[in-house]
């Protein structure tokens, strides 16, 4: 155990917490057969996703005003339809497709894993999602966490260091007594240098099966924590 | 029903979902035995909360910048302490009392009925109790919020406009499908000026059961509803 003293805990959501790439995909399939689409619905839950950071990054740098993620995605799945020639679609599924990042389950491990955790840590999301979407998700899969916390609040996508810093700031701690937890080395590295401490979990699953071989688990000792799922972390930490 | 088609209801918290006074003469009463202190804790507890609206008028007419519950708390607490000339209390002690506001019980309605409510609408306090504040408040008691919600995301207190239409921009949803639930008239009127519906909740107990009858309960009609708890709250949003 070597995050002594740590009242807090913030996870990473899309990827740490949730499997996003199944829920798109099962969302997506059922659109599919309703309209007949001929869509690999596996290569279009990776594209939209790979869109994800491109447009974070006009925010990041002030091209554009803070914008939430259902706009941000609502825009790279109309280009996304749009290459992939997918028309037809009335507005309100457009829309309900883009909210679909609202109704991701949770990896198998991960409630039961906050479970425990929350015995003994104040446990929040600190996801680039929005307030609102990650209420949705909670309310829906029963993720217990005791507040939602979002790069929202800070009006700053991660891993813009004020993300992590409005977080530590609501919850009335220093950041030392704040872990990080995250499948990516990225937001565990600017967690860091913000102060806090960090956990890193490995999702190797994230971007599927073929690509399991691609995500490299980093050696114990990186970061405060490695572990192999939440449920794992939750006995590195007591438990 | 007179709240058609609402999605989040927004609760203030002291007074209107935990019972602020007697969780104060609980903390109070035994911090007094083990000093043997010869202080009236009701009392106590009533000039501690009539020093509550002062303290934020100085933050709401920007004398001073934006300082959390804990701290305003502080001030008034020492200051009181000072009036009844105790001392002798340690500095952690002294702590732990200022943040017996994290410690207040719920009014035996508020739980039942939050559950209720929490079927069919998104639930989040919306208090002058700041962040952690109101999420220890909610791991304490079991209070089953879906997010926490503060003045502090908005930096003002209520009834600043300002603490309002931040809880409902973050809620990603127009002000009109929003509902104020408050005991006090001032927080309601200030909701619906901001464009919000509201809901009035009967506490005639707020400050003690001697002076419930100076607790005017409005005429059904002044607000869009007028319920005598949370649990008739409930019942009358069809939950």
């Amino acid at each position: 155990m070597t995050v002594p003293d740590a009242d807090a805990l913030l996870f990473d959501v899309f990827g740490t917490v949730v499997d996003w790439r199944s829920g798109v995909i099962r969302d997506g399939e059922r659109l599919g057969e309703e309209h007949d689409l001929d869509v690999d619905w596996a290569a279009f839950a990776d594209a939209w996703r790979e869109a994800y950071q491109p447009s974070m990054d006009r925010v990041r740098r002030g091209e554009i005003p803070w914008r939430n993620l259902d706009a941000l995605h609502r825009d790279s799945l109309e280009t996304l339809l749009d290459r992939l020639g997918v028309d037809g679609l009335a507005e309100d599924e457009v829309d309900y497709l883009t909210r679909v990042w609202h109704r991701l389950d949770p990896w198998p491990d991960a409630v039961p894993g906050l479970r425990r955790l929350r015995t003994r840590y104040l446990i929040a999301p600190l996801s680039n999602g929005h307030v609102r979407l990650l209420a949705n998700m909670a309310k829906r899969a029963g993720i217990p966490w005791d507040l939602i916390l979002s790069a929202e609040l800070a009006g700053r996508y991660k891993p813009d260091e004020e993300a992590y810093l409005t977080a530590v700031d609501l919850l009335d701690l220093p950041p030392e007594r704040v872990v990080m937890v995250a499948a990516h080395e990225t937001d565990l590295d600017a967690g860091r240098e913000a102060g806090l401490r960090t956990a890193y979990v490995h999702r190797p699953l994230e971007w599927g099966p073929h690509r399991a071989d691609d995500v490299d688990r980093p050696d114990d000792g990186e970061y405060d924590v490695v572990a192999d799922d939440v449920e794992d972390l939750a006995g590195k930490l007591g438990t």
